[in-house]
């Protein structure tokens, strides 16, 4: 397992709400990747969303986001955190 | 206060020690501007680094970078997160 941290681009307007809701749907259908959506945290001004997952690899994540329809626009492997 | 989440690029290679040090230098004098960094990610491979904060404003996350020498390339408020 790894740490990824992606990024969500285009997202303006999102509400506390919207970015629960798209959440959820990950956390219902992640064990199937064997991904755990740890924390997301959004700009509704800028539009961006940044999600915090461990995952087994970054196409992964990608596939749960993609099924809940939200692909992600950029993932990054994180192995170091303080 | 609010959340930020502020975003270093050009970091390649960075080391545990070295992002532990950075994130150690900023707390060491985050008081002086109302500014608490929460936690740190970081992938020396592609050299992108993402900081957590609590802070009054933006400004105030730069001004701590920046007297630690690690200036950050973005800054976004992130009101909303779960």
């Amino acid at each position: 397992m790894a740490r990824f941290m992606d990024v969500h681009h285009g997202m303006q307007g999102i509400t506390s709400d919207e970015l629960m809701a798209a959440h959820r749907a990950d956390l219902a259908i992640e064990k199937e990747e064997g991904v755990h959506f740890e924390r997301a945290w959004a700009d509704p001004e800028s539009g961006i969303v940044y999600c915090l997952s461990e995952a087994p690899s970054a196409e992964a994540v990608q596939r749960i986001h993609e099924r809940t329809g939200h692909k992600a626009d950029e993932i990054h492997p994180v192995p170091l955190s303080v």
